[in-house]
């Protein structure tokens, strides 16, 4: 088995696995200049099958790396949910229309793209940030964390052995269940994937070179995003907690031939007595079919016999419940068949040195699509603060912040699917006296407020030294008050606003990329207003100062706004004002570049599209304005009075180390 | 100097010179499947310099090629034009500010971005459209055009030599007018060009075992797209018509250090005495200022004495105009200087066989931020009718509608430059006694109408064979009020409009890529009432009969909407209809895809993105409905009653070749 001990190297983080929970944490890292490795057994990405929804709030995410414009190009996008029950006949019709992202929530929409385009573009933005690369065909063995070394902030207390396969032994082995003849063809993507297919080509032979070595790895971090079966969480010897089911679900991605008007919605569709479709429409004229199996085929509530499964009998299953209208394919992309669990991992961390993520820490069912976006933002979560840590930024005490707010979400949402998964498999109900079976009315309902849940919009993270809602044991609070739709522990929300400098319309999100960057947004209020120009003064001689949390936190040489950068929104009319009115603080001076223009902002009407009302909308009082903290994910930390320059200083030096002093 | 003679090949089309006119061209031709090549005498594509602002109009063409979306997010936007003028003091002050790009008349406005990206967007397009490639220092050293073959559709009537230079050969000498040692730098474009370079360097090793050797080509076709010195327009022995001025003009890329508030914005700025300035901010920081150089500095109206122009004395020359501001720099990114001239060519094209385009055939002053835009323009009017012919579809006598179409449009360009550059030119009246100066009322009008034309949207195409005007000479004759915003002869206007079948908002301009085919756009009006319905039912019976012009021109194999497309847009209540109450012929059926879902559209509320309203702006009435005829390049040939299928049928009859007539 070759070479094994002597060669010992040294990695900051080191991610196993590269789906999307990998491939988050390793976008982060790599933005944020951190050495990172990221291994994976597999010897390619995934080229087809395994599309999913992608939420307005992965979209933003997306956006804030700077790829969000090509999933939101290249995806299908999801307009409408169509519900379909049967009528006094027993014959399926249309009941209902409801959106299927809730108007306004986000200035994306919920969207479905193959998998293997996500990863693309991830890898994409690695390359692009200092070439990072996922090492494929690569295996860990052996797992050692030095609990001795666990507080030491310089220290590599994890020890992990990597087997790296030969290119045959990385090949995946085809399974029966997932896998038919006909599933390799996809037009669309062949045209992407053969420039992938030349890179791939080039780094398996890189592989082969060292096929069958082993190597040990120091790290100081590490991510397990190694899936349901996920090897690190058992070497943790961490469980997932949770049930199964008897409902088993088949999925045909085909390109489909019928006579069913709304095959390019999003359909609910119930059967008065053969079970559920759900429908989910494609990029490249495919669609995704989830198709209830009934039971009874299938040996009475045991699991499943899994060689009786195959497209005909899905697609049998799915023109018994779609009946009148017909349905039928000549391309079939992908298809394969599961039994719905929800489980959620006992523990997310071991010591804040070894996380888990994704799939590794959280199971459910495939169909209210939150899968991949709860995966991907769980490291989204974790990767800046990873960062931070590892570049003596922050206390490593904010990484506890990780399993108290992502535990929340994946129990929130094994509620939200074994819920939404019952409402969904059970039978109709004929009549109000029938109540084994499923009232639609309450399905509807629960499809609606579930939309909020399924946007991720709705993530509300908990009081903590990160987050200053008004606990007790918080030493700053926040007055919530003086933006009331800037919520505490809730992601930033977005109108658009105009550049003071040259007018230019932005979505305000588009000016919080994710580079690691805390933020203060100052809402200066209307600045044509004296007391609102003194209260900037004030602040602005407050911030300049050389002992002011800018300065102290700023290491030497770096950028002004390289760790905490001020933007300014501001309530005056535009053209009544210009960046020099001011302080320098809120436009730093570059010798090279000169001013920054890029930091001062106005609420007003642009010349092409609309006018945001921010103040409005997030409830701020232009008399008053107020200063918002926003983490590098963009979920706001503390809201509070202009006035209050101590309480953010005080907000900083609850977690972040000076420069010196590290 | 190498081989010569029997090296002999054929090619559709030849095309000179790869900047944006030739690859514009390039971009239809790879589009269409046309056999083509493109030369450039340079060893490789610009680094810096040669920015241009990109009209809503050119935005809208790159889009319908696909890449629209690229150019827009590097881009800067421009805004707002602000004009400085002298106060009665003679100190300069902002006067107006108008919006830059007129509100409404594009879903795009105009920007500027670096050339060296728009020419990497055409490559890029190039190479997913079969791998057309630019052939680089490659020089054309002798044109023959047999005069008594141009008829003749199957012919290759034109022979050139072409002769591929040694790499040293082909690297342009620098002038010392437009380099010096800091005009290299340009951090932004640095890493894309790193990309670039590598495959420019495979290239140019391939480049060289060629070179010093001479082959001969035989086309049907040629474009000359080879700039102002066009070498194919001497060949032909055209002339360029028109004159010089005495104004002198320098040119700065820099990132300023100013305290000039406006100096992301446009700016006009005419000094008392000293000159005018005009500012352009582009991306990366950089600000390009056009600065008038007194005359008196340079030999008084002679041609300039060149060796005195450097960046000191254009900037010394910017500090005066924009006194008491300060303007300085410690990045200069690339510099030049030129005298205004406009002239016209005095023919487009030989025998129809050989044709120029861009700075070939018009030349005049850059300020006004045309001349890249016009070019491709040309190219892109011409592109789609020589691949239409070369295909076999239309008769050749289509092609005289290039020069008919473009030269006006030259000249209307070289009118408007006169007037602007001397109005801009000329030094401010200082009241209004003042004669030999410039009314700046007067200049702020020429710019607000000069802003309509300069977006390229006002073009408006003569009557010809495909464009059915109500002319005597023209046998099919538009009706025009049946939809008066849908002007015969100007680009299809663009609003929003849902996707019957899934809901989806699309700018109706979106479903017009640049593919080739022609389109009859069906307005079928509110088809939920019976008369309307009717109208649809009729034309769907004809439109799908066995000899209808659907059938006539569809070669036999190819996909039903390969050279005519049918788009349907309804105007009644989107839940009321479904794909299937229109006629087949509106929904086509493909054996492996089923049922085209999308070819109908409804003008109806979206749930995210506002209501189009269609109906109301294009002013078609909802009880009548319309058909539009839309040429390849997206202008509107022909407006009738949907009664009148005969009238299309007619129309298409007076150019098009049926496959089987061929």
């Amino acid at each position: 088995m070759g070479s094994t001990g002597d060669d010992q190297s040294y990695v900051d983080v080191l991610i196993v696995g590269a789906g999307p929970a990998g491939l988050m944490m390793a976008a982060w890292l790599a933005k944020c200049g951190v050495k990172t490795r990221i291994v994976d057994k597999r010897g390619t990405k995934v080229f087809n099958g395994q599309a999913d929804g992608l939420q307005c709030r992965t979209l933003e995410i997306f956006d804030s790396f700077g790829f969000g414009d090509r999933a939101w190009k290249e995806a299908n996008r999801m307009l409408e949910i169509c519900l379909w029950n049967p009528d006094s006949n027993g014959r399926i019709q249309r009941s209902a229309r409801i959106p299927d992202t809730i108007p306004g929530i986000s200035r994306f929409q919920q969207v479905v793209l193959h998998q293997g385009r996500i990863e693309r573009f991830f890898l994409d933005h690695m390359e692009s940030c200092g070439g990072l690369r996922v090492e494929r065909g690569v295996l860990p063995t052996k797992l050692e964390l030095d609990e001795s070394l666990v507080d030491s902030s310089d220290a590599y207390p994890i020890t992990v052995h990597l087997r790296h396969l030969s290119e045959a032994d990385a090949t995946p082995q085809q399974k029966g269940t997932s896998v038919n003849g006909s599933a390799i063809q996809d037009g669309l993507f062949r045209s992407n994937l053969s420039a992938d297919d030349t890179a791939e080509l080039i780094r398996a032979s890189a592989l082969d070179a060292k096929a069958n070595t082993e190597e040990v790895v120091k790290a100081k971090y590490m991510l397990g995003a190694d899936g349901a079966h996920s090897w690190v969480r058992g070497q943790l010897g961490f469980a997932l907690e949770g049930e199964s089911t008897d409902y088993i679900w088949g999925v045909l991605d085909i390109a489909p031939i019928t006579d069913f008007p709304d095959i390019r919605m999003r359909c609910a569709i119930h059967s008065a007595d053969s079970g559920s479709v759900m429908v989910i429409p494609r990029e490249n004229k495919l669609v995704r079919l989830y198709i209830q199996l009934t039971t009874a085929a299938y040996n009475g509530g045991q699991r499943a016999d899994r060689s009786k499964i195959n497209p005909d009998v899905i697609l049998g299953a799915a023109q018994k419940i779609m009946a009148p209208y017909k349905i039928s394919y000549r391309r079939l992309d992908w298809w394969t068949a599961y039994q719905i669990g929800q489980r959620v991992g006992t523990q997310f961390s071991a010591h804040e040195r070894i996380f888990l993520a994704g799939d590794a820490v959280h199971t459910h069912s495939p169909k209210a699509g939150q899968g991949m976006n709860v995966s991907m933002q769980d490291s989204y979560n974790l990767g800046w603060k990873i960062a931070s840590v590892v570049k003596g930024h922050s206390h490593r005490s904010i990484l506890k912040t990780y399993e108290m707010e992502r535990r929340k979400i994946a129990q929130d949402l094994i509620a939200f699917d074994h819920r939404f998964s019952r409402l969904f498999s059970g039978r109709p109900a004929r009549d109000i006296m029938d109540e084994e079976g499923i009232s639609m009315d309450a399905f509807k309902d629960a499809f609606e407020k579930g939309n909020l849940f399924a946007s991720g919009i709705a993530v509300d993270y908990c009081s903590s030294m990160i987050v200053a809602k008004e606990t007790e044991s918080n030493p700053v609070v926040s007055v919530q008050e003086l933006a009331p739709e800037v919520k505490l522990g809730k992601r930033m929300p977005s109108v658009k606003v105009l550049s003071q400098a040259d007018a230019r319309p932005w979505h305000i999100q588009e000016r919080l990329p994710s580079n690691g960057r805390w933020r203060v947004m100052v809402f200066a209020g209307d600045v044509t207003k004296q007391p609102q120009k003194e209260k900037i003064e004030r602040l602005g001689a407050a911030l300049g100062s050389k002992g002011s949390f800018l300065q102290r936190y700023k290491p030497a040489g770096a950028r002004y706004d390289s760790v905490i950068e001020v933007l300014t929104v501001h309530a005056g009319p535009r053209n009544a004002v210009d960046i020099f009115d001011f302080p320098e603080v809120f436009r730093p001076y570059d010798e090279i570049d000169g001013w920054d223009y890029e930091k001062i902002f106005v609420d007003d009407l642009s010349y092409h599209e609309g006018h945001g009302q921010l103040y409005e909308t997030f409830g701020i009082d232009p008399d008053k304005g107020c200063l918002v903290v926003l983490r590098p994910d963009q979920y706001v930390s503390y809201v509070g009075p202009l006035e209050d320059y101590d309480a953010v200083d005080q907000f900083f030096s609850g977690f972040m180390i000076a420069p010196t002093a590290h």
